[in-house]
């Protein structure tokens, strides 16, 4: 096979250091596995708080990472001096643009976040059937209230209006709707193998061993949430081994409290996906295990894109405190994805899942520091 | 006083059973508390399922209910027959329209959801400082996302594109924003007549009794996230005394699960605010405790709005099972607001909530009907 080559993109804030970590698995496992796999650093920082940078990333930065197999992220946002109070209160757009510019610039029309307690992961809930949390929440991550589309009339005065365009396709709405159908199969296939089967009711009272549950608000938001159920009624037919639901966000929202264990694939708008990923991350044990996986599953030319779901924690970077695996799993979870251009590379993101998952179920209230963490999971794949 | 006129509409499914015991504790007050105060029964269950009727209320239900001082919701919402799998995926929009005509129709631009976990509330998180939740959610009620523009373009074909237009105006922003402060100044003098005080942190190091956290999703929805926070920070200096706070919509979600005792009130859009509350609502014991205000302080002429946040139930319709709990906290509310017209009212609503926090603190434990958990709240008003 080719050599397959990844662009690590460091970041900003605690971004260096557990981006540092996951280059060292990855090492260790190139050295094991004997892996076609090399990678570039593009240590571009946000400087959206200097004033000798407006923009946070190079100009042709896309055109540069085009060229990669996969991206691999540690975390955008730097505040500035957090403590400033003129500067508190200003929006923190400016050095996250590079993160909404790739999902739009490479096509990667999905958001994928699976949310699974495991063990050693911090359980937030008091029912202890949250331990068999198992979710795969999909964001459309292509348009929706994210078209960037709308404005301001009479800024700053008092008759101000502003507003925010939501455009949503059913070209774009079928692909997520399908592809989470895919993904329900998919799981069912893995559990399936694993002997971990799960029930879920058709609403005829058949049981299958997967769901897709919709999202949308279409009680309120009419016109794209009709859309949405009926892509979702006609694809389901292709799928009746999938059981299907559906929730309204803020039901939805209570019910990833109450019983997220009755979850299985999720399908969401952009903004409600990104509020149910968030929501689901924290379920299954905090930012600190969440990854995120951005992809365009359809154009081979287009890299996907891979981070922690966390941000930079500006208030401990440096200090060597922030605990890698979030972008431990996010690396496993890229090795994966690119087993479809090397079956080695899937052998390997396995490998490194069981890896971090089982210094997490060993280590769970250890004190450690980053390097602590990252060593200890090389440690484990040598 | 002039007597206050109440509009009771028991609404759909469980709502009838829950209005049902509102009503004898309101006669059970009156006749204790000799209040000025009758109410109108408007038995309108929504038909949205049934031929004969395209709307769920008559045409001119707004003008009739105009004239009362308030309106006491039981819950909205026929379903029709939910097994039923050809309308299992139908949209639910038709009967709840009456409740988004009221908030239009009536100008209520608050929606107030305070939530508190009181003894013998579930507590569904695992730390045990979940004991000490006491926000106040406050949603814009008039605008935003939920301003019905859009449409859908070349509908029903492989081409589709729905949209949806999000509005805010200066004026709701800041008025919604101001009220925010009011409540935050007005919970920290209760507390401290309680002698439950709280402490906040400043930016600029001071403490505060009270603290008000706008959420936005200003990183990606930037039109509108960049005038509340100008509004947040240009009102916010009128209010030294209140601490302020701004959370993203998604991480406020994660927060909310991770430590809600943190937050005191929170501001939000209409949508997000949706969200959230249902979020606070599970986080503070669930739908069956949950009440929700809605209110317009600037037009005495305009009926306010109460209903429980929970929904009509169907499944359980009819059986005498659903818990009026929650439509007795809203009725409390609903007094409590009816106080700026006749003081007595107040004092009866401080009554009834008493009443009720005492029965679920006593009772929590113990599997009861709808009509003996209101027998047992009427005795104590007694
Ligand atoms: C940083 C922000 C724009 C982004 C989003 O809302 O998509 C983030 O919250 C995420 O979920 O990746
Ligand atoms: C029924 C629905 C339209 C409504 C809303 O979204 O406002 C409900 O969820 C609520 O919160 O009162």
């Amino acid at each position: 096979a080719d050599t397959i080559r990844i662009a690590v993109t460091p970041g900003d804030g605690i971004g260096p250091e557990v981006v540092g970590e996951a280059v060292k698995c990855l090492e260790a496992l190139r050295a094991k596995h004997g892996l076609a796999l090399e990678w570039t650093r593009f240590p571009w920082p946000s400087h959206a708080w200097h004033e000798d940078h407006g923009e946070s990333w190079p100009e042709d930065a896309l055109e540069q990472l085009q060229k990669f197999d996969a991206i691999l992220l540690g975390a955008l946002g730097d505040p500035g001096p957090v403590d400033d109070p003129e500067r508190y209160l200003l929006p923190d757009s400016i050095s996250l643009s590079p993160l909404l510019d790739m999902r739009k610039g490479f096509d990667q029309w999905v958001c994928e976040r699976p949310a699974r307690l495991l063990p050693g992961a911090r359980q937030y809930l008091a029912d202890d059937r949250a331990r068999d949390i198992d979710m795969l929440v999909i964001r459309e991550n292509s348009e929706g209230e994210y078209v960037s589309q709308g404005g301001r009339l009479r800024k700053g005065t008092p008759d101000e209006v502003a507003t925010q365009m939501e455009v949503f396709t059913r070209k774009a709405t079928d692909r997520i709707i399908r592809y989470g159908f895919e993904q329900a199969r998919a799981r069912a296939a893995d559990r399936i193998k694993e002997s971990r089967t799960r029930s879920f009711r058709t609403i005829d009272g058949r049981t299958c061993e997967s769901q897709v549950c919709l999202v949308t608000k279409r009680n309120a938001l009419r016109h794209w949430g009709d859309m949405y159920t009926e892509a979702f009624e006609e694809i389901s037919r292709e799928y009746p081994d999938v059981a299907i639901h559906h929730e309204l966000v803020d039901a939805a929202c209570m019910k990833f409290v109450q019983s997220p264990w009755a979850f299985d694939v999720v399908v969401a708008s952009n903004l409600q996906g990104d509020i149910l990923t968030d929501l689901a991350a924290v379920l299954s044990g905090g930012m600190g295990v969440a990854p995120s996986c951005n992809l365009n599953p359809t154009d081979p030319d287009m890299p996907s894109m891979f981070e922690p779901t966390h941000g930079s924690a500006p208030d401990i970077a440096g200090q060597g405190l922030a605990d890698p695996t979030a972008m431990l799993f996010t690396t496993a979870r890229m090795l994966e994805w690119l087993g479809r251009k090397d079956p080695n590379l899937a052998a390997a993101g396995k490998a490194l899942f069981q890896a971090v998952a089982a210094d997490l179920a060993e280590n769970s209230t250890r004190q450690r520091g980053t390097q602590e963490i990252g060593a200890a999971i090389c440690a484990r794949l040598a």
